[in-house]
């Protein structure tokens, strides 16, 4: 028996305890910026392993630091751990006990998984190289989102390589996605405001129409998405808001636009605010109106590295064959694990947490949103294999 | 001395009497629909005249006949009482005593005229020849205007022309004005819904994007006043309103737009809303959205009858020359004494009122807005010209 | 027997004169700017009437002054003498026999009552106050125009007032139109060329897409007439060509757009090429594009006075009756005599020229286009009468 | 030595005769559809070859079949023969003979490493299971292209996978390129004319403003791409082309549009029409025009099989390494292998052909284009070790 087979037995061994933990954090979710008792609950779990350094980067956060008998190098794995504001109808025995608030999304199961492999892991640390650091991660899902906000603590210092995963209900459990590049995208807003000159609905040529100026605003920046940039790069631009004017006979002196951008290319994204602020000045000088930009940075785009992909897609091959493993679409969702692989390799997988036989079907942020706890072991086995890979590579 | 000559001699005597009327109307304003006590005060002076048949076609207006001793044509004239919601700053004597109403567009000193000509004329009934029949109408500053109230009641039943006049405090006193043709605009306004399919700002491919959808129509409908019609034709079609969305990553299922129509020729009218739908229509579908639309008329455009125009000229001529004269420069505003013109043919004169050496300078609708009563006679004594020559003509 | 009736009797008395005189222009039309044989013709007339100081301020027009025997005002009467590039189709005995040319707007019936009215003035200048100044223009139909070439010859030079008259196949011969004030329009033109930068059509981002900024200028555009200007001032905008593009995969480099601009007020009409440009340089600036803009002025709106128009007016009622006269509609037509109407005031009236019962009712510039030669009197009559007044009045 | 390995020796044994193939080809290029001299010429070299059944398709093209000793699977490996109308400039030894047309593509390149491929293959026929078919395809350059008429004549029928390569001087010799899934666009076109009402300038509302309305549609055309369809997946509309009008001031009756459509879905791709069509339709419509809309469809997307792209993929790792790999990126470019990949599962790879030391660095259709010609070794190669493997494999 190798010592990778003796950890993927071991973490075998502690399935029933990963799966407890899943339910226990489940049952007491906390939202974004608010998961101190997650925390608290998490710190208390590691100490209680062992053999590792546990620290505190925020109060909502923990991170633990595993440093093997020999030198190497050092991975991180990230989970994310924060709820959301949904209220949960699945009448699972470990419902959600905070009203109004449910783990929708997973993050119960990444931080049972990522505890799990701590455990396993910590408990043979003497066959281990390197150091693996293990970052529980505070909101995830309500931007500026915890990662920039660990980062400045350190947490990414020294750090070689970076994984993560997050289970997927509409994917059968058994399956396990990889994709280099580019998967998730930035997810930017805006806010635009035209300032003309109100006046009356019947003398035009006194004001300045910010309504009919808005409207060509609108209908010009959807340029950006059709003309400006390379048509293989996807880019979204939403105007979602246009609010302007009170009643039938006042033209208003402004109105404001809000919106999305969304791409995931960083040199498009760092080139499109300012094309945009270009087309807005040009509309409005044309009418003789002013305006006001403000443009807002979400999450970066998620782009894993190729290298790090391929060894996350052996480790599937070699656990469950070819057969398991699925190339993930791409999509203009997001997620702040984009922060940790703009500072070092890394990638970001899929695992199949869905299951059409047990009903396990509804979608993420759903109130019935749940995970096959199968997908758990799954999770454990392909960061632990992925994990000795990458602390032996190169 | 002639029978004009007498009347116009009588109309100098009343002076004081209808400036002391105009005083007593502007100390108590009411707003439109709600002139009872106004209307019981002109009603009960046009008792104490005597001479004429007096009747309330509604609580908040009065209508005076009088009939001459010989038969003939009848004319209308008729004077709008209402006033307006602001709040008075004049510091007169006889300053509103009704907080936040005022006699801010002369509408007391039309009434007081045309009192002033009702007590002239009766006192010399036996003249006459046909019928005057005076028109007290309330409600001319809010739709749907107290004009078409009226003349669903008879009002208008058998008259052969009709006149009114406005005072304007921007001309001097001294001066009539006149135009044959249009003069003012229909004030009709549109409400629109564009019904799309709301959804996630990243995923414009799921929705049917009511906002990009409404920005669109507001430029197409630029096309109504730009293309579709006779550029000799005024016409304004203004996009008042424009509402939609709540947030920065949703796109909403629909959006309103609101607005103004106005023009001056009913023909246009009448194509105008088939036109404007006919585009909704086709932009809407192009994107596979759908629309609600409502188009609300408001007053009629207001079109003065050559003959009777010319009439009022001649009067004006004779009475202070040419110099006095000057014409009306037709705009986008609205009176429902467009209503009237429908009827009979007619015509709508201007009373210069403003005075810059006495200070006489404020706009119509403004807290110190105020007339020169000398506008008074003026008033008077054309109405009187003009009502002689239009009983006796043809 | 008055001086203005010995007038009339003699226009009469050379009606089959003009008659002829029109006849023979109309056989030998000659286009625009080529005048020469038709001005030769003028002057050979004017030549051989006697009295008048006959001039050609260019080889392609004529200039006579006839001066009273007394000092007094000076009054200009203009004729149009050019000719259209059309194949007449009247099957008329004395039908053009110059191929493709034709007098299909009545300017030969312009030049023939001009030259009677000269005929009859010479020949009793001795009861003539002043100068009566005929201006034989060439060019009306070709801008630039021949009216600012006759003026810059000093044509206008101590003009007080000038007055002309074009024949209306459209009206009923008998009926005389004046309108005060604004008559005709401005057609100005402009070029526009869009410069963006060509490039693959699959490839749009290494592109400044010329074709779709130019669509977004047309769509921009239409806010000069729908937003710009006070709705009451006529006013179009007509992009009439578009010029862009080779093939199915090139994205061209450029775009020329043509078009025509059409407005009535002097103050609008300077106001415009700048919010023109205004818009073009905002359009092309929003999505990376320059441009280049050329606005080229055409004859000026055509504004007649009211005094003058007055003076006509009461000439037609006088000779004709009140029945005679008709307001003409404005229209977005144009005519140099606006040139004149710059330097002196003056008016510019219509005579009616078709007859529904004689089948002449083609329109102008139609191959089958004539007129009632009943009109030619009528014309000459009105000017005649019209000149009286105003070289007595004032 | 393995087979195989016999199989790339015999590879190296053919290379100088595969390089002269090659400069014999490019010496006499000849355009698409007009190979038949090219077609005879590998005709020719395949006879001389022997052991292959050699057909013409078309007078431009060449088969080959090459069939084993046992029955097994079929693979049809394919070469695009034509060249382009460009003037060579590239002063070789063996450049173009035939005055502005070029092989400045690679296709000579092509060919003779196919026509090398088979030489290698046909002399080792006893070991062969299955069918080696090699189609040498006319046309690739213009469409409809020469793929499909090849098809019709059943070149595809039996095939079981399909591979073929294209040499790319961007890319350093000794890299070799592939990408599973989308790969090349589908170059489809489209003309649309817009049919309004032609007239005057200053009189637009007697017209149908065919510019107006065709601006308007270029801009709302812009939604395809911005809004219609999911951003992840590539699509440019764009209008190349827009012909209406021709003078100032006439407003012409109709605009002609043209333009490209190029995505990578299929279900896109059939989608697609359809919403152009329902955009056409919504905004001519909306202005009272009509509209004549033809789309052409061009090549279809080329999809690479993701199981026969890792066949190619490992044949190059085992061949040089996993340094020579590249992943191809997608491109808007298109060619008609893709309608051999629409039949049979199968591939398309791209071979480095540049070579900055050697100054082999001008781009595809450029005069001075060339090839390393080390790169045809490299192509064999490739082609010999997928062979092998794609008649074994399942």
């Amino acid at each position: 028996m190798t010592a990778a087979q003796q950890l993927l037995a071991k973490a075998e061994a502690v399935q029933d305890q990963v799966i407890q933990w899943r339910r226990r954090l489940h049952q007491h979710p906390e939202l974004s910026f608010h998961e101190s008792n997650t925390a608290l609950y998490i710190e208390e779990t590691l100490r209680s392993i062992g053999q590792m350094e546990v620290s505190r980067p925020t109060s909502t956060s923990v991170m633990a630091r595993l440093i093997g008998s020999r030198p190497g190098k050092t991975l991180a794995i990230r989970a994310d751990i924060d709820a959301l504001p949904i209220e949960e109808n699945t009448g699972l025995p470990f419902a959600s006990d905070n009203p109004g608030v449910m783990h929708a999304c997973g993050h119960d199961g990444h931080t049972a998984i990522v505890l799990g492999v701590a455990k396993v892991m910590a408990e043979n640390s003497d066959t281990l190289e390197g150091e693996i650091r293990f970052i529980f991660q505070h909101a995830e899902e309500l931007p500026p989102g915890g990662a920039e906000e660990m980062i400045a603590t350190g947490v990414m210092d020294g750090v070689d390589a970076v994984i993560g995963a997050h289970l997927q209900s509409p994917v059968e459990v058994g399956k396990v996605g990889v994709v280099a590049g580019p998967m998730l995208a930035s997810p930017d807003t805006f806010t635009i405001t035209v300032l003309g000159k109100g006046g009356h609905a019947a003398e035009p040529h006194k004001t300045i129409d910010s309504i009919a100026i808005g409207a060509q605003l609108v209908t010009n920046l959807q340029h950006l998405a059709s003309r400006a940039f390379n048509p293989m790069d996807p880019l979204v631009v939403s105007v979602t808001k246009f609010i302007g004017g009170h009643t039938h006979n006042v033209i208003p002196g402004s109105v404001e636009l809000c919106g999305t951008v969304r791409c995931m290319d960083p040199a498009l994204r760092e080139e499109l605010p300012k094309r945009m602020e270009k087309i807005i000045e040009g509309i409005t000088q044309a009418h003789g109106a002013t305006y006001e930009f403000r443009y807002d940075y979400g999450y970066r785009p998620l782009i894993n590295n190729e290298e790090v992909t391929r060894v996350v897609a052996e480790s599937v091959r070699e656990l469950y064959g070819e057969d398991a493993l699925y190339t993930i679409k791409p999509s203009m969702s997001a997620d702040d694990f984009s922060a940790y692989l703009h500072l070092a390799p890394g990638t970001y997988f899929n695992i199949g947490a869905g299951n059409k036989e047990k009903g396990i079907v509804h979608p993420h942020h759903h109130p019935q949103f749940t995970i096959d706890e199968g997908s758990l072991l799954i999770g454990m086995k392909v960061f632990i294999t992925a994990a000795l890979k990458l602390l032996e590579v190169k």
